[in-house]
């Protein structure tokens, strides 16, 4: 199979998914918004990450593609058994990043015309994002205060994706939401070894 | 269980999919931002649907509680067993509607305040919240042009979910996305037992 990730995306949790399984992908890295890119034509919304399956199947979005990826290994600590409410609060945590941190904050800071026209605007969608993203970090950084991971005391598939966003923060700049809890949660994400190699094939340098 | 529900919101879609597995839980009806409510005291973002389980464990989500719920039951036409790609592509739907239906554009388009502060710009947020409406809707459309329903020809829990937010068009008033396969999927969708059943017990009389 093959995984299509944009260096430091979204895509890097499914990354890191991968390493954590060791499983046989091929890992293609792509430019967002290249018109002729290999992605386009399994995906035409241009979007990572996607996953090709061996029979073609093309698999989008982290919130499919993390559960899936794990499935192909059952009863690692990295998900939960189906039908588990273990396995729900893993999802759950996942449904939350996905919309009320990703698309609902970080898109209007990061691309604020994608909630408005007038670029006079952009800055107070970007500020209104900004107090929204610490709003919506407050029930992590509270549900963190007793517990090293999100769910079950081990690393899952919601942490994997918890940690992309969480290293994004430090790009907002002098904006950077300062939370002890965030940043000792995020050097432990960052210190694993599945995070260190998909650091270093995407070639990414933190802005730490 | 106890599942609690605000009348036509997104929780809609769990409700939808008890009554299609016949779940014996019990439907609590809230408003949303009423101080003392007893979704409060399990859920304290105050959001629906929330589950409570008889073990007291809480899931809310839909991208979470419609898997789980599903799950209860295996083998039904509803999902697909864990690690096939049918599966993760029920959930790659609910994922994307979650994200970029939901949040996305619904959102700005009924609580634009969610995105600016300044109130003279609300219709600009929502306009511009109706334009990537129209275009996130595009790839469904597409997608619906050759199938029933969005996965494996059949209603699955992605189905439940999609029929939510197509009910919330008409709302919209003079805006209207009006497209005749979505309007041919939504009657299909409004026409079966479940949705009926969830639709006379939310006592909701849609806007048609």
């Amino acid at each position: 199979m093959q995984l299509f990730v944009f260096p430091g995306a979204c895509s890097f949790a499914s990354h890191v998914l991968i390493n954590e399984l060791d499983l046989p992908a091929e890992l293609i890295i792509v430019k967002l918004g290249t018109p002729n890119s290999p992605l386009l034509q399994i995906n035409p919304l241009g979007r990572v990450p996607t996953l090709k399956l061996d029979d073609g199947t093309v698999i989008t979005e982290n919130t499919a593609i993390l559960p899936y990826l794990a499935d192909l290994v059952p009863n690692t600590p990295l998900f939960a058994p189906a039908g588990t409410s273990e396995r729900a609060q893993i999802q759950s945590w996942i449904g939350y990043l996905n919309s009320e941190i990703h698309a609902a904050c970080f898109r209007a800071i990061n691309r604020p015309h994608r909630y408005i026209n007038d670029e006079a605007q952009y800055p107070a969608v970007q500020a209104k994002g900004l107090a929204l993203l610490t709003e919506n970090l407050q029930p992590i950084i509270a549900h963190l205060q007793k517990r090293e991971w999100l769910v079950g005391e081990r690393f899952t598939i919601a942490d994997a994706y918890l940690g992309v966003f969480l290293s994004w923060l430090p790009r907002i700049g002098e904006k950077y939401i300062v939370d002890e809890r965030l940043i000792e949660y995020h050097k432990a994400y960052e210190s694993r070894e599945s995070v260190k190699r998909a650091r270093a094939f995407e070639q990414l340098e933190l802005n730490r």
